[in-house]
């Protein structure tokens, strides 16, 4: 990787500077558990995800949507025998989830000091605009940002708006995720630069099916902290 | 208003460039009528009302939080006893409503045509991101924009950030927009510019107490096509 030319460098936000995916999983076992009087939670969870990709359009990424794919799987699972105290408890899932606080997965603070004056930093997520800010804002690092991007998509086309917003050339901007799909794959297919975090759990829908070819190279690191030993 | 000195004018979206409150209103009528065997429309509307306040700060503004406030609401008024088919009818008059064309106010393209090149327009919007995209993709209007910020707040330090991220002083920035409480109260006091256009129906949310003092000046208007009068 060129890095003489580097300008901007984006990162993810969920899974690359702090936890998640997690939080999904835990929440969708509470989910199961409402579930079990029904069925079995392997199922119940399946049945939820479909329900998530069906509306995945409309509903787009985020904590609003989880919750109303688990209203609408409660009703489904239960053939709607399913009680108020259920439904209750669905919606207590997913707002104590957006209360969690912030837990960042590497030393990011040193980490973005070590960068910040040769390189504009940016946060680049997708999700939820209110979810995304309220991580942020706890996170404490918004100040380190020079822009904030909460895209409802990470797909070529999105790449190249933001690339063309930030007024430089693909070359010049290096993403940073732990998302091959998301983060990697396309900012390549661009002619961008990216590197690659990858986080101990990935969501079903940001799978890249085997045999996917990476047509231009990129670094793989084991933390975050890695990225300095090619950006210093 | 003095017109020399701008350079941008950003506009609201929703009821200043195109129809939205009028099919909440519409959903919250069906929503009623769901709730009629528990208790009257009116009841029923104000109960969804607070539901709606009570989690503003965490869902945000936007269809799939108006959509966890109805679930929540037919629980409460129903005291648990509402059936599966009214929920799932509840999340079906969500999803049409995303589902709905847009709906232009005025003659918005040739509005746009007659300004741009000597401004830079934007949109600012408040809301959920992929709601507001996904009308900014129905309305054809997107390629007019240099700019569209959808914004999770709009009060004086969201305007003040918008303002330093396009890198111009208040006095150059002019907001249009059918909310006094987040288009032009703010924006005037921080030192830009606004005229208003008023929408024939407003949320509750976004009234102005009687008696609230505008320390500036603005212009108000009846419809959008009239703002061309102080800027052509």
């Amino acid at each position: 990787m060129e890095i003489r030319d580097l300008k901007v460098i984006a990162f993810d936000a969920d899974d690359t500077l702090w936890q998640n995916e997690v939080f999904f999983r835990e929440a969708e076992d509470r989910f199961a558990a409402l579930m079990a009087p029904f069925m079995p939670k392997e199922e119940s969870i399946n049945v939820l995800f479909s329900n998530e990709m069906k509306h995945l359009r409309l509903y787009g990424y985020g904590i609003k949507g989880f919750m109303l794919s688990m209203v609408e799987t409660a009703m489904d699972i239960s053939k709607g025998s399913i009680g108020a105290e259920a439904i209750y408890e669905i919606l207590e899932i997913g707002r104590r989830m957006m209360n969690k606080p912030v837990e960042l997965l590497d030393d990011v603070e040193s980490i973005f000091n070590r960068l910040n004056g040769r390189y504009r930093l940016i946060l680049a997520t997708k999700g939820d605009l209110i979810d995304q800010e309220r991580k942020l804002y706890k996170s404490g690092l918004e100040k380190h940002f020079h822009h904030v991007e909460v895209m409802s998509e990470k797909k070529e086309d999105d790449y190249r708006k933001l690339i063309r917003h930030l007024d430089i050339e693909p070359h010049e901007f290096l993403m940073v995720g732990n998302s091959m799909k998301s983060d990697i794959i396309p900012v390549l297919n661009i002619g961008g630069k990216a590197i690659h975090i990858p986080h101990e759990i990935t969501w079903q829908h940001e799978m890249v099916e085997d045999g996917h070819v990476v047509k231009a190279s990129y670094h793989q690191f084991e933390k975050l902290s890695d990225i300095l030993s090619v950006l210093s």
